[in-house]
């Protein structure tokens, strides 16, 4: 309880309540229709939106206030990060978090050294989950942010990318895998072309089918029980995108 | 001619043209009901977009290859930029050219140097419009990059701000003025508010109306006889914008 | 097999095929990942899109030429459309459909009228589910259409109105169990609001809340097993609508 | 003051009146930087919007009232609805209006037949600016409601379909002419193409600019001095328009 130690852990107080760092409406405990609302709900903190989002949009840069952080993408760093996590975590009530690769430990531009440095902060998080009580809903890689993943992963025409993000995928399903986590996500915000001029658009979804088949692959290899998921989300950034429609698989 | 030596002068040659580096439909002398395409036309390039922008997305880091820039924000830097840029306009045969101020010379957060150091860029600007034979289109100052603006400039509720805007405004239009701008832009995408919940609409109106009076006199004062222009450009980024229904006025 | 005499079934004809009444990548029976296309697929045809969509938009009347009907809202011609509609499902070797009340019946203006309309399609489309072997995916109410729905059904501020919804639901229901339907899907298009100047949000939640555990307990009572779906579609046609980011429940 | 004999003359109360019936905010005689707010603003009131707009949308029915309107496309209605019109314009102190040709007057499928009713009804509509002392703004064809401008007017594949939307803008230009319209205007709204595989844009810009040019031609010879405008509507309601990005010429 070092980094928020003038903020309270928020709790139900009714609509009534003129406390900010107070729920309103949501009461974890409240039975609805014979089931919880924390079970209702099911709220997971996303480690991107709470710890790494410097809130800069494409006009302006980050606004973000937060001194516990010196922005360096070192594993320190990350350990550090994990630990603010979760005491917002605790003092928000929220029982479960979900994550991308690079956002919880270092792009080191080196696939064996970023590995080896998930690895470590997956122990640490590992520890705080028991330590807290907290529960991963899901991983996933971050294969959209770095400029080698421009042109996409899955769908990218160079096979190194291809290998490089399927590597990824690898990595972040063991961590998923060591943190029980109840699922992992693929998100293809870069799989998709800008015109139909430079598109082989069935090759494309070959290569694309291909990683999410080497994936399934892979989980059941390790014993991985959890459920797929694949977020859709159109134009986010590229314009067409191979899983725009998808739905939950 | 040193930063892009391999790179001809763009020419015209015709729909049948396979070369890259040619015009294929935009015959610059080709007279159109009597008047030339060029006239027509009056293509000018904006700072912004050919110097400045590292084509980074919400969901990813710049990826723009862009050799001659340190990406420092110093004035030494600036002239260089200035330089590339110019070879850039002599090579597509672009006569026209626009900037916000922070773009083409740096922010260096003390009102007085950034100041100081637009006058020198503004000086050899001039100078390469002459070597170049080249004219500026319009000016205009970025109220919106800085975290100072997150809440706007002409609608930010801090008077310092306000002030610190209305500061840059004036700058520019020296700028432009020395720089024979033809006009001179308002785009206030930071002049919003995201929920009604904190905003008193019109006082906030007020203030841009003051902001922009304050222009339109001070224009008057120093003798600019450009046209002005406020550019609507509704959701990018603030969600509600005083004018993102204007119209050229 | 009267109402398309020249147009041949349409069958797998592999990409090559330039026949345009062929299928060129969906081979119904073809097995891909131990499971047909057909399954994998389940495609069904929605009356309203096939049926009953003039292809007026708000610039224009209906284009669409349908020489079979008359436009008319009679029980007669809606036997007629059903008879049209099996022959195409058929002809495209669809498997499954789905409706909206008014679509396959007639609005009466007179609920009881119309509840005995829709009880005489609803015989007539089990005899063609036997016949054609085809089967029901989902029903629903057209809540939306009438005038009188133009402030919404279950968040209407008319008692009678909601009472209207709610009796046009039970008659989808019974015809929906009565047809060996899968699901039940509710859209609530009307159910929003235009400006928060004249919106009680919590008591119309209430209210379609209402709507929606009467549909649940009525289902109970009747013993139909089916999936019940909320279908979310943002603005299409109130601005802001109470289940535009619902999930299937 | 026969059709709205319960509604006074809206006026300007100043912003605490509680009347509904009333301007808060526009006082039309009041001077704003030298000129009153009338002739700041000069609104006009659309025949469409307010006249012939029943409130419907691609959900559902209209459902606007307008007791005085039997909905039938007659010159006896068009006759009544302008003097309707011109009682709203008195009432609302509006001194401009627009139109469609087609709003003002019947389609009647027959083109010497239509534009002898717009003949007629033009005529009416000049007596009514008199007696009201109102004035005509701009006029314009309809080329987008009638079935045989789905596929575009000046853009359509079909030489009749171009011929019958020039006649269109001919008599609509006369019209304008004949009230004294202050401009002409194009909205091309079906001049759009929905898929590239099946279109010929040169050729369709190509026909387009013909029709611009033919108005232009006539408007010389008939002596009409006004200005022509084009609104341009993206994706409304073709998806890919000609004129999107057009700005007023």
């Amino acid at each position: 309880m070092a980094f928020f130690p003038d903020i309270p852990k928020v709790q139900y107080e009714g609509p009534g309540s003129k406390n900010p760092f107070a729920f309103k409406h949501y009461n974890p405990d409240e039975l609805i229709e014979g089931k919880t609302m924390r079970d209702h709900m099911r709220f997971a903190a996303a480690y991107w939106h709470v710890m790494r989002n410097g809130l800069s949009d494409p006009f302006g840069g980050p606004t973000a206030v937060t001194p516990w952080d010196d922005n360096s993408d070192t594993v320190d760093m990350a350990l550090k990060r994990a630990d603010v996590f979760f005491e917002f975590l605790d003092k928000m009530d929220i029982d479960y978090y979900c994550f991308h690769d690079r956002d919880i430990s270092p792009e080191l531009n080196d696939l064996a050294k970023s590995t080896a440095a998930l690895e470590k902060v997956t122990a640490h998080l590992k520890g705080l989950q028991q330590t807290h009580n907290k529960k991963l809903l899901w991983g996933t890689a971050c294969l959209f942010s770095h400029p080698r993943y421009a042109q996409g992963a899955g769908t990218s025409p160079s096979a190194d990318v291809f290998a490089y993000g399927a590597a990824q995928v690898k990595a972040a399903m063991d961590a998923t895998l060591a943190l029980g986590g109840e699922g992992y996500t693929f998100w293809g915000g870069r799989e998709g072309y800008s015109t139909l001029l430079n598109t082989d658009m069935k090759r494309e979804l070959d290569h694309l089918a291909a990683l999410l088949h080497l994936a399934v692959d892979y989980a059941k290899k390790i014993g991985f029980k959890g459920q797929f998921y694949i977020e859709p989300k159109p134009r986010e950034p590229s314009t067409h995108q191979y899983d725009s429609d998808s739905v939950p698989a």
